[in-house]
């Protein structure tokens, strides 16, 4: 495995690679590696010739209040993931050489954002697709991924790619669950033994409201509020939000078809955990 | 000579065209094709393989006050430019093509707009930003060119490559002269014949001012005040505005050394003309 820490030699890398007509699997991180990255390395791994994964903390999509500098970080850690995953390429430049100087040019994100995380996160998209279109040019991937987890994250990446016709195939990995069903994450460690008892209840209140909407459940408000009593009844959690979207464009539901995101997030007393699922909605209830 | 329309044709030409390991040269233009616009052209000719030139009325760069409507087209004129100049590919999209849905990215440029042109066409450095960066990657190009006449754009486009790290070479191709100097333009054949013998003083006081730059004239307000003085002196012209700038920063001169552009806008009875000198300013007069 080759670490590279400079832009310009990883886009001549990429450059000489899709001459040679080799396909690229890029996979964008901010290290601190868990099993949902693995399993975006594999599937990565099995669909391109070169695997590059980036790690790369990006200050552009941290919040005035939200803490950079703590953000975690074990490189030695991620480079034995990488290692492991058989990542061809790992790029891990310095915050100066992917912004060495004040932009000219900035992005934004206007749509996709008022809701679910975004909300309470104002500019963090901005900076997501900031980051990533510097990426995207240096790396010229075939295939980027990117997990189901951050729904919201691959409904924006969804939006920039196709709005400025990126070259590129986006792929939304699987969510990895424990045996109940919790999303697998690191910040599942932070739960006390009795709240990752309670954790189960994210997962399966998604499924209960799935079952809901396909069973033909019309009143959209009143599934979402007993849904959030049921969590806050099973678990000691408190439900920052409950939302029923269309995707991956997450707008308030019109029609009775096409694609559907239930997401939810539980604040639990150390730890904020997230879930979402996406499925079809079939106008024929069944 | 082929004729393409849909953005992703294009796209898959130019991604096959790149595995061939095939230089692109790409001329973005509206239309409306003048000698300007031939020499950009063969200067795409000479230097790479294949030549690609776009020819799209994009109504993002337009302002409220600006009439996309009444902008000049003449499609059959610029398909004979471009047999003649030897373009392999003409791309023709219609706006629904390259604009299907809402953005939902958009991108802003910061910076090097509040001078000279942009400074009274807000906006304007966004649209030509946001169509750029869709051809830029439905195009692929190795090379792209601009007209240094249109040294504004030329910084805009110059930043939004250094930005996003585009793997594009940027190239400015000189301004084509009349014997007088005056910058060879569509807008020319709208001075009444007085007004004509009187444009060469555009060319004119640009020399002038980068001779008294040179020699180490470093009163830069007072030099301005004289060359507009002088160009309203010899014209009937109402200068708009006349600008020493650093380049492509478009910043004010702080330092003696470094790339400087000399602008000016003038209007006629009928035409606003614009033209620039971009020199390298050295330390020691001459």
């Amino acid at each position: 495995m080759n670490i590279i820490t400079n832009p310009q030699q990883l886009q001549e890398l990429s450059t000489q690679l899709k001459k040679d007509q080799v396909t690229i699997g890029f996979v964008p991180t901010m290290g601190y590696l868990h099993d949902g990255h693995r399993a975006l390395l594999r599937a990565a791994r099995e669909q391109n010739d070169i695997v590059i994964m980036s790690v790369f903390v990006n200050p552009l999509q941290f919040g005035p209040k939200e803490d950079l500098a703590s953000y975690p970080r074990d490189f030695e850690h991620d480079k034995q993931v990488a290692m492991e995953e058989g990542v061809d390429y790992l790029f891990h430049p310095a915050v100066e050489a992917m912004y060495p100087v004040q932009m000219s040019v900035t992005v934004k994100v206007e749509r996709r954002t008022d809701c679910l995380c975004g909300r309470s996160r104002p500019g963090h998209f901005d900076g997501v697709a900031t980051v990533l279109m510097k990426l995207f040019h240096l790396a010229q991937p075939t295939n980027v991924y990117f997990g189901k987890k951050d729904a919201q994250q691959v409904a924006v990446v969804d939006g920039l790619i196709e709005d400025f016709h990126f070259p590129i195939n986006l792929v939304a990995v699987n969510t990895v669950r424990e045996e109940d069903g919790l999303a697998k994450s690191s910040r599942n460690i932070r739960l006390t033994p009795t709240e990752r008892q309670e954790a189960g209840i994210l997962y399966k209140s998604l499924s209960i409201a799935r079952g809901e909407l396909i069973k033909g459940n019309v009143d959209v408000e009143a599934l979402k509020n007993s849904i959030i009593a049921l969590v806050e009844k099973e678990s000691s959690g408190k439900v920052d939000y409950f939302e029923i979207l269309t995707y991956p464009q997450l707008e308030q539901l019109k029609e009775r078809t096409g694609k559907v995101i239930i997401a939810i997030a539980v604040q639990f007393s150390n730890a904020r955990l997230i879930d979402n699922i996406i499925f079809e909605l079939s106008n024929a209830p069944r």
